[in-house]
């Protein structure tokens, strides 16, 4: 048993490869956060107007807000919380270098549904995780709370110029896209990650069937977001 | 009587000069922070690692979790927020684009400076205002908790290259001869505001030699601050 796993830790920890993928899961999720910070403040900057820059802004800061107890997490379980986001810079960089939002509708739509779709798949995975590690997850997955924002926002501008949905449409598929590819990338660089989801000691693993399921569900709720929006999926 | 200020209100308010000077106060401090964030959301660009990043987009974050109270306060003051804040706009957009920072440490240096000199001086003025605008206007400034990061970064930069401190001590006159300057064009334009410190039906006001002291005061705390960080001013 390596030093750091006194004996009332969790079963779970007990098995270095588990503690090596919550390590990873967490810090793949505060790089996201930091990652959504970056271009949330950068998307700001396309605001038709001062109101519209607070709200991107403050989703920008909500998302940065989430780094803090995922560090100190990562810190407990004796990673360097930086050292351990560093596989995962480039994957989460090169999903926003191909989903650069061309204006401020793409931003928004990438905003609320990229967001959206991260989220789900990281509750997804939570749901196998020991309860402190789920209730980590969950916590810093909350929703920053401008879903209505960026609703409101698309529908209207879709009201006044119903071409726009069709270019938006296709965004939110090629955010699902690249979404998956690089998730896909992630998948098969990190063992230890891919190894979580096929279950071990004290907790249940995912088939093949299910985790066909469980992406089954990511794609539906991306699809019902899509259609919260006024846009085909 | 506006219909606005019903009998509740504090004696100060019943004067509609003060209350236009109090919602310009509210607003140049809010749009001085929403323009905050921006700029350390760009300057986190700058970091030479990801935790410097993620300790100045954490100095962003704070700034724009105080623009909330600061609406809220002048939406019942009965001014629209962001119209309250269109006279600003333009002399803190002027003095961001005169002191855009040319690296990392004159980020930082803005940052830490430019912040406390804004703070000392809204804090000065607030001294003459009633209660709850007071209060409001010193929570809203609050210390973004990173001072002693960048003091500590500076500190060993110098340590690591005398040079750097010669530069970053022209660097720091020069944010001060700029924030002067665009304090002064907004002097001169709001006259509700240039009231304000000449004071009221139940609020003592500032005389010439006061004002002089005032200013005296901030360059004071400025060159104290350049000490702390190791350079002259």
């Amino acid at each position: 048993m390596p030093p750091s796993t006194p004996d009332d830790t969790p079963v779970a920890f007990q098995d270095p490869q588990y503690r090596e993928a919550v390590i990873d899961l967490l810090a793949a999720i505060a790089y996201g956060e930091i990652s959504a910070f970056e271009r949330l403040a950068e998307d700001a900057k396309l605001a038709p107007s001062l109101e519209d820059k607070v709200a991107i802004a403050s989703m920008a800061s909500a998302e940065l807000g989430h780094v803090a107890s995922l560090r100190a997490r990562l810190a407990e379980l004796g990673a360097d919380p930086f050292a351990a986001m560093a596989p995962f810079r480039r994957p989460i960089d090169k999903f926003h270098e191909h989903t650069a939002p061309a204006d401020w509708y793409e931003g928004l739509i990438k905003a609320y549904v990229g967001d959206g779709m991260a989220n789900d798949f990281y509750r997804e995975i939570a749901a196998y995780l020991d309860p402190d590690t789920r209730d980590l997850i969950v916590a810093s997955l909350e929703d920053t709370g401008h879903s209505e924002f960026v609703v409101g926002r698309v529908r209207a501008a879709i009201a006044a110029d119903p071409r726009l949905g069709g270019r938006l449409a296709l965004w939110g598929r090629r955010l699902m896209g690249e979404a998956l590819t690089q998730a896909q990338r992630v998948a098969a660089d990190r063992d230890a990650l891919t190894a979580l989801l096929a279950g071990g000691i004290d907790r249940p693993g995912l088939d093949l069937a299910a985790l066909g399921r469980m992406f089954a569900r990511i794609t539906e709720r991306h699809a019902e977001r899509m259609a919260e929006l006024g846009l085909d999926s």
